[in-house]
């Protein structure tokens, strides 16, 4: 997969973050690792979501430092950038504030594991990353130490929002979609009471099954 | 109706899931009974919703093996599958996680019958159905022991979500529709106090008038 | 205005209870009485909101009998009817299950005048009618004994749903809307506190200005 | 920039009052300073806005009065007009009733600075300004005795919903967009418990750099 291709890809990636209504305005950013080469393809910087194109958005280098593109990248790339230095296996960052998952995150509390969806997707609670500063390698090394070796791919950052990682990009993006849905199924739930456990057993066979069998093989 | 009305009309049913907000990504499927046959068709297993067709739906028989279809079929054929053989007025079967419904379902909460519009469709109560795990019938089991003899035509699967079923998919997907609806308003209801009761004798006239009276003859 | 314009304006009217999100799948309905005539014009029963035409829409007499059209008229036209036989002054009634209205009717308790728009359009608290079944007069009845010589054009049915009422059926889709919208933000308002008061003159003061200033004259 | 560009900016700027689903039916508004001279251009009165056009946006000077356009100005432009005259850097003012904001409004309540995007758009909490009747300069007074000398471009106005500023029409719905967006967080965040607090020279580092470092040069 060349440069071009991930461009466009990026498009109709960020179009899910509006169409799952995971974010508003300018935030959030989603980026691809580009195979093989010390790159990845991002969003730019305070562009509105109906003007990106392939063409604006930016390549950088994996220190976060812009390669190839007219705008400035997303003011989110060291924190992207951190995490493929890091993380070989993933190809793919999303950023969002998704309402729901970010309430989680102002209170600096763990979504836990009381859906079978989650623990198809998540196999475990959503944990909680540190507090970090916008600037250096914080938000990087705190998505990096909560992810590493945790089954769920995705961390909510405190006081801060979302993080999630992937194989692709867009399976990054699942994941921010997923996040979202389960903390709000979850936070209704508790608004009325406490919801059941799930077993943990029952959540290993869950995630086991749905990370081996589901969808096309 | 023939199979390739029904693989048409399905694409049209999975779009009310989505026009109604009742599924994110590739979540909830729709299937309906073949007449006359032990087949039935239904959404292909991890399937973005804009990009289902006619002819991606797939055709099983009653134990849930695929008959005809490019892809694999959902992962909850089994569930499907199960009801359709042992609930043979059903024509129709829908799955979702619809949000306010799950979060019932996340408590293990039967959503009381404290609303009009509830006693016209649902009669009762929507009850919880047992935690079952995928890979068996167990699901299925659930399903239908729950549904059998109840007016309802929904069940909350305890820590999963909602199965509905009707005499077709599209009687089904209105009653996960309204399913959703009113597993809301009644949240939202009792937030700040406590909905008040309908007496059963009036939700009983309520019921038999809804489901003899309403709509065109 | 003779009713082929009705049936047009309604169907236009009816589009904005989908998009103000009042209503799903064939819930809700839009009544418009014909000017100088004993008759007014209704959405049809049990049909959904994209396949509502001009045609599709019926025509009936102030007891709620068809006069003309090919459909059944709307289950709720007998509560319609007798709002026109026993309030001259109405040209317009809609009715929704519009979901925070309908939360705050299921508790039986009206919604209080705490935000200055609702001041504005309803200048009280949005009142609570009646339990009342379907089948005979007992909604009408319970709709005009509450709206009778109140300030708010919009009601909250006991267990049930909204009826509001105007000079025309566009002034009841707007205080359809409004009812909702400010239903919403007051139990919003009250799940974290109480909502200050706002004096009873100012109330005054608000209504009489924009029932007399506000809009194109 | 001239009378004829703004007139178009605000149509575009109104239609994101829509997207963003800040306003229902004729509610909110927005208006532009016309640079270099005494004049606004501002939504005209009980519009809906899909009717709004280039041509139907009107023109004021600072007082409030009528220069051009063929409606009557919104029946907030006293409060646009007392802005302007009051506070020579602002180009754009924006008011919505938008539901989060105005349920912090309706308990007279500010929105704490718990958010790192909060901290980096607002820079402190979301004040709170007075009760104030409509029709002379009352809501004008309230707004600038709040916001002057105040990081928020934002101020919640009690009973009654926001008023945004910015240096242009643009900027002020973007501060409209995100004052809904953190108040919507915080208050799912706090019915679930405290959130967590950020500290104040962590506010003031992501203030300054989000004023100065964020988005194209």
């Amino acid at each position: 997969m060349d440069v071009d291709q991930l461009r466009k890809d990026l498009v109709g990636l960020h179009d899910d973050l509006i169409r799952w209504g995971l974010v508003v305005w300018t935030a959030g950013n989603v980026s691809a690792r580009v195979p093989g080469e010390n790159l990845f393809v991002i969003k730019p910087s305070g562009v509105t979501y109906d003007q990106l194109t392939p063409e604006s958005m930016v390549v950088c280098d994996l220190d976060g430092q812009l390669v190839d593109g007219a705008f400035a990248p997303s003011s989110d790339t060291a924190a992207h950038a951190y995490v493929y230095r890091e993380m070989p296996e993933v190809g793919g960052v999303v950023h969002t504030h998704s309402t729901y998952a970010t309430a989680w995150a102002a209170r600096g509390e763990p979504v836990p594991c009381v859906l079978t969806a989650m623990a198809d997707e998540f196999g475990a609670e959503i944990p909680v990353g540190p507090f970090a500063l916008i600037g250096n390698d914080d938000i990087g090394k705190g998505i990096v130490a909560t992810l590493r070796g945790h089954r769920s791919p995705a961390v909510l950052m405190q006081n801060h929002g979302v993080f999630t990682i992937g194989k692709s990009a867009r399976a990054a993006v699942k994941a921010a979609v997923m996040c979202e849905d389960v903390a709000r199924t979850v936070h209704i739930a508790r608004q009325l009471g406490e919801p059941l456990p799930i077993a943990q057993s029952d959540i290993d066979k869950l995630y086991d099954r749905y990370q081996n069998v589901y969808g096309q093989r």
